[in-house]
């Protein structure tokens, strides 16, 4: 009798469950590669790389290895089963210690209800492959799915499962219009806490714009042939948050290049420049302090001289107030917390949003 | 030189830091146990543990084990280091999913400046014995510090780091009056980012008072031997956020025994209940959401019964809106990422203040 007491309640629940449910249907698992997967910068065909990397031979090798994570995409489907699983398998690559592996390695469900965009569970990685029951026990209407794959990893294959005697079919880009985000971990999403709470794939949800993820962690540093591939993708608008990498010479060299080559290939659309957050560490460690405030000194200059040069429809969102002042917003002193990127977004949507909705 | 160009900024901050300090004077180690220890619900002698489990040899396994985590510990001292690093072994147990290594097995570091207690590096652990300097390059001026340790793993030893030729002496515990927090992972704090964020933690910096955890992950379900242990605490205000883990049974059979034991060894002293967070998964899992409900609500009965019983200084704090409305606030659709706790202190704090400032 004491023993049973003591039993965590998740494992009461798990009790309560079988027995509310004697007959549990077996689980019936397709391959997402069926369903419509979002966020690619250019559509691939049976990859879950946010780019195409043999195409680039000569991309630095790091970002050609970032490129093959899965950051930002997500596979849209709908069913009615009451419960959805997923089987998946990245890579052995360790976790990173300042992410959890959920959002490293594993899956993040989102359910379309009233219009709104809510969570509903997470797909949690023990292994190179997983399996994992992301949401049951829900009533058995048609819902609309999104599924967010892991921020910081490939994805080798995935499947997704539904109680036999449902359907799940393929949905549609839920999202209209196409920002293209290059930058950083930031950008990329290091260190939220699953991967549906990186800033782009929220901005998606909030303002319903499909924010394509080119996050390069360590490695936003636009270089020429990755600023090409940046400018060549088909986007109604670009966000460079790619300040927090580069050196401030770096930035001085480079930051031209990367706006005016966009700027050809699209001669009107919005240009948006985001400054590095502060990076807390800096709070006492003073040479770091004064390289994030050299880098935003000369990403300013930048933005003037590229204004001064006739550059339009280009903004700036300055960093001083990304993160809060209280010096909480970071998971190390470098990468925000779910927190931080939520003060993040409080600057940057307001900030993007007229702008986003001036485009035609 | 195209090379060079792609070292990330780190590597290239690291050259021009070790350009700058050509010749880095070695780090000097202390044993943390001849440092002022805090957070330890009773004060033991050479020990990381919360409570000496040898003492309870009646207590459920799990919670033996949970109450040798250093959840909500930490070391004060002084140094006037421009540099402070760390040396400490934890178990070889593997990190949770849902949680950063950082927070699980690693070390977070504040520093009291203006009287305010701010964030200053972490230790990022990535084996059983870890070394890491937590923050570099920092002004030479005497520095408060506090350092917080792993909040789910056992510390089986730390050694704080100095620059040679600095001294390092031990602090004071830099908070008045204590706060027991009895609860679950919540309390523990499962899944802030690091260990400082968890909320026992975020309130003591914020208010100046000692918040004691003993959050027992899964396993903070109100046994009597452990309502025992908990009303023997010296405490001055008793926190009971332990509504998650038992089931709605559990409640209604054991808040009482728990209230009114801590009622007899403390007549005065205030005891606040605080309802269990909602479980984001039951947004969409029905019985989930069926199981918090029922167990706030028979949490909500046991207060009243126990008001309408005499007990004085009794107050209840509702979870309804402990993480928001949007279902953003949790790492796993359990327990709050580091966005669910701060909304959670936005209730908790304004709450708990009035009754903590009106101790004597």
């Amino acid at each position: 009798m004491k023993k049973l007491l003591i039993l965590p309640v998740s494992v009461c629940l798990g009790l309560f469950l079988q027995a509310q449910q004697p007959r549990m249907p077996f689980i019936v698992y397709i391959d997402a590669f069926s369903l419509k997967l979002i966020g690619q910068a250019f559509p691939l065909k049976n990859s879950f790389h946010r780019i195409d990397t043999a195409l680039h031979s000569n991309f630095p090798a790091p970002v050609k290895r970032l490129l093959t994570h899965s950051s930002g995409l997500a596979v849209c489907f709908k069913t009615s089963s009451p419960r959805i699983a997923a089987k998946w398998c990245v890579t052995s690559r360790k976790s990173g210690n300042n992410m959890t592996p959920i959002v490293n390695k594993g899956l993040d469900l989102y359910i379309r209800r009233n219009g709104v965009w809510e969570f509903a569970g997470v797909g949690r990685p023990d292994s190179v492959c997983n399996e994992f029951v992301m949401a049951q026990n829900m009533d058995n209407a048609e819902k609309e799915c999104m599924l967010y794959l892991p921020l910081y990893d490939e994805v080798k294959s995935l499947f997704i499962g539904v109680d036999s005697g449902y359907q799940i079919i393929s949905g549609k880009d839920p999202f209209t219009k196409r920002v293209a985000v290059y930058g950083s971990s930031v950008t990329q999403g290091a260190s939220a806490s699953r991967p549906g709470m990186a800033y782009p794939a929220r901005l998606s949800r909030e303002m319903g714009i499909n924010f394509i993820n080119l996050g390069l962690s360590g490695n936003g540093t636009m270089e020429q042939e990755v600023a090409d591939m940046v400018a060549g993708i088909q986007a109604d608008a670009f966000v460079l948050d790619c300040f927090a990498n580069p050196s401030p010479e770096q930035i001085t060299e480079r930051t031209a290049y990367l706006v005016k080559t966009i700027r050809a290939k699209h001669p009107h659309v919005p240009i948006i420049m985001i400054q590095s957050v502060f990076r807390e560490i800096g709070n006492f460690n003073l040479p770091v302090r004064e390289m994030v405030r050299r880098q935003n000194e000369n990403t300013f200059k930048e933005y003037q001289k590229l204004k001064l040069a006739g550059i339009k429809n280009l903004y700036l969102i300055p960093g001083d107030d990304l993160l809060g002042k209280d010096h909480e917003g970071t998971t190390d002193g470098l990468h925000p917390n779910d927190l931080g990127f939520d003060r993040m977004l409080k600057v940057i949507r307001p900030a993007i949003t007229p702008v986003i909705n001036s485009i035609p």
